[in-house]
């Protein structure tokens, strides 16, 4: 049995580790145009930032240490088509462009996803994209030379880079097309968001909304970047953090079927359309669990959930993968925010006949020196009652509120039980009656 | 309409304020034989530790505030009796010995309950009990003058005093009947409680275990302690926290059915068997909602949600406490302890057939400077593979496992359904693969 892996980050890490221990006789590899296998993307903003200084760090599991477990790792070896009737793939080496062909009797496409580069963009020195390692570590190098920084795009990664520069010192400029960053989230809690990350980065950060960055030009030393209602500046360098897509070439040429979002589509064994080939991480689509709906929702957590069940399912056992929430959080500074679910505008756009509440209360005992408040935003359905989202931001715990909602969704939880949830209570962790309670209680009202 | 409320520390106070506001033209009353109303008695062992200075901090309102909104507070008035077939209650003056009856057209009982003082103990000045906020202000007085401080009994309490003790740099010695002190959790999870306690504080501690004291003597200066077991040394205080039972006497007296705990037994509306007497708070029985029996735990969580109940059905509306689900949380110094459902032991007891799993994980990102250990224990039922109960310690954020675990338990969550919970991920919040999401793939394995 030999099974080739297209990809290696995290989903393809992943299910090469766990396909080798479940059949240890197999043959695994794992095909890779990066320098890298098995690392975390998302811990790249706090190395950028210097929370720790070794690159090193967010490897997961070393080239060799695959290769001490009996899986062959190719590194810049870049696939270049997959041919499902004769079971093989076209690889290229990225250095000497030699071709050759590979046999498999299972493929796992774990191509993940790239940054959207606008053409403008194309081939500058002064624009830094954010993806694979070495992206991280150029982009790293770039920002300590650099006093002024642009960053492209107000999402996640954005906002995260944001903390690392000012840590750094650097002065940032964000172009970022909507009315607030963070556009995922409900304007009442982007808004605060966006406030927050003003008031703290001592005069640091500029946030540009509502215009997009329409042209960049550059010289031997700045950078000039034009927007389109006309904003024109100079910079020393771009990070392009606006948004990514799916990698899903090969897989399209190969007669892989796309879902409506544009990624591949899988079941939930992860097997794509044709047989022996199955496809998980960044490069698949994902069921709302909620709605019930496909969508798009790149994330390092589902990727390694994903690895996990195509790894069972090409071992010849039997899991699924049902789903996701839409269960995000992030950083920037002390501020923690979260979402779980639908935020209310994503919900209106499904039909539903949403109802909500927004409350802002202390995440522990009003005497205890670490109080911190938290605001918190759930989102229900007028008609059944069901819970459909919340969205917290706070310096307090707002992330802990989120979770123990994102448990309640995939049951279907109401209004009315959210209230008789039984939490955790001592003066360091929560009130006496939690906000997620209080919001509960209110959100009743509302409804009856 | 006349609303009479006996005691008004939390489920008290929360029920005066709803159903005044509910019920504005109604004659609200709280008799109390304490000097204060409405503060938070777990916020005690806070003030001792001198986490905060003021104990006022922990009035959460006081009689002023409640008479402006026209609440009538009655302090240091002890009610003996209770006469339901004349509905009236009779109360004794606590200075004056005068006594007075008063009328009511609903009675509410939330009389809380009283820590339980050896027969050894009565009368001794060395001995302090930490019930009421006059107990926790005595108590930090005396604190500040003793040296070595003995305290009885190894609960939640004792373990928070032990931190706020040795915080003022006193010598400590524990007497706990179990094995390991926290007996609520399952000994595999209060055996790393007790060595922590051990390890961090700076040798002040000592803990005598599988012992009771069995005498108490003091002198002008001195208390000696005798235990069961021989031992025999002097201190300078000693802590009753050896258990609370529920102050029920009066309420017995008149007819008011006890439940199988010895506390007074309600239905879902706070009301007891007799018309037009309701009892919410550490006074009455509750249902545990996973195994559907009868449990006396006392939390101000808990009070604070009976009471906010009693008073919407003492105001006419409708609205129903469906009970606990053994949650709770404390700190002790770094550590996070916490739990929610069953422990296996309490489920062995109950008769499932319990499968567990205790794994130890790191709370985030292993780069991330902030990174802490927490240990997690996930018990299920074999037959029916629903999770029934969680326990977690740490330094990390156990707290937050442990809540997304409580609201599964009131939909009988599964195994399998716990590994598809989408949790919310980035490195300064947790593993891309969960612990809560590790532990249930491991207990899946367990079960199949």
């Amino acid at each position: 049995m030999k099974i080739i892996i297209i990809g290696g980050v995290a989903a393809g890490a992943k299910t090469a580790a766990k396909t080798k221990r479940s059949l240890p006789e197999a043959e695994v590899h794992i095909y890779t145009k990066d320098n890298y296998v098995s690392y975390s993307a998302c811990g790249m903003p706090y190395y950028i930032a210097g929370d720790f200084q070794d690159w090193k760090q967010l490897i997961i599991r070393t080239k060799e240490e695959f290769e001490k477990s009996g899986i062959n790792i190719h590194t810049r070896k870049l696939v270049t088509k997959i041919m499902p009737s004769e079971k093989r793939i076209l690889i290229e080496d990225v250095d000497t462009k030699e071709v050759e062909y590979q046999e498999y009797d299972k493929l796992v496409i774990s191509t993940g996803a790239e940054p959207i580069i606008p053409e403008y963009a194309n081939g500058l020195k002064g624009v830094y994209p954010l993806r694979t390692l070495d992206d991280g570590i150029r982009l790293k190098q770039g920002m300590l030379k650099a006093n002024h920084i642009t960053i492209i795009g107000g999402g996640y990664i954005a906002v995260e880079l944001v903390e690392g520069f000012i840590k750094n010192n650097k002065k940032v400029t964000l172009v970022e097309r909507s009315q607030f960053v963070l556009s995922m989230l409900d304007e009442d809690i982007s808004a605060l968001v966006q406030d927050y990350i003003l008031e703290h980065s001592n005069g640091l950060v500029k946030i540009i909304n509502n215009d997009i960055v329409n042209n960049i030009s550059e010289t031997d030393n700045t950078v000039t970047v034009s927007t389109e209602k006309g904003q024109e500046f100079t910079t020393d360098m771009v990070v392009v953090a606006a948004g990514v897509r799916p990698c899903i070439d090969i897989a399209a040429e190969a007669g892989i079927k796309l879902g409506k979002t544009g990624a591949i589509k899988v079941n939930s064994r992860m097997e794509t359309n044709i047989k022996d080939i199955y496809a998980c991480g960044d490069c698949v689509e994902k069921v709302n669990m909620i709605s019930n709906t496909p969508v798009w929702i790149p994330l390092g957590s589902t990727a390694n959930k994903e690895g996990r069940v195509c790894a069972i399912n090409v071992s010849g056992g039997v899991e699924d993968f049902e789903g996701i929430m839409g269960s995000a959080v992030l950083r920037f500074m002390d501020l923690n925010i979260s979402r779980t679910g639908l935020t209310e505008k994503d919900a209106l756009k499904l039909g539903y006949d949403t109802v909500s509440v927004i409350i802002t209360k202390r995440d522990r005992a009003g005497y205890m020196p670490e109080v911190k408040n938290i605001t918190l935003k759930l989102v229900a359905d007028r008609r059944s009652h069901k819970i459909l989202g919340a969205q917290a931001i706070g310096c307090g715990d707002a992330d802990k509120r989120v979770n123990t909602v994102s448990i309640g969704l995939l049951r279907g939880i109401t209004v009315e039980e959210l209230i008789d949830v039984d939490l955790t209570y001592a003066p360091p962790f929560s009130t006496s009656i939690d906000i997620l309670i209080s919001a509960a209680q209110i959100l009743k009202s509302k409804i009856s």
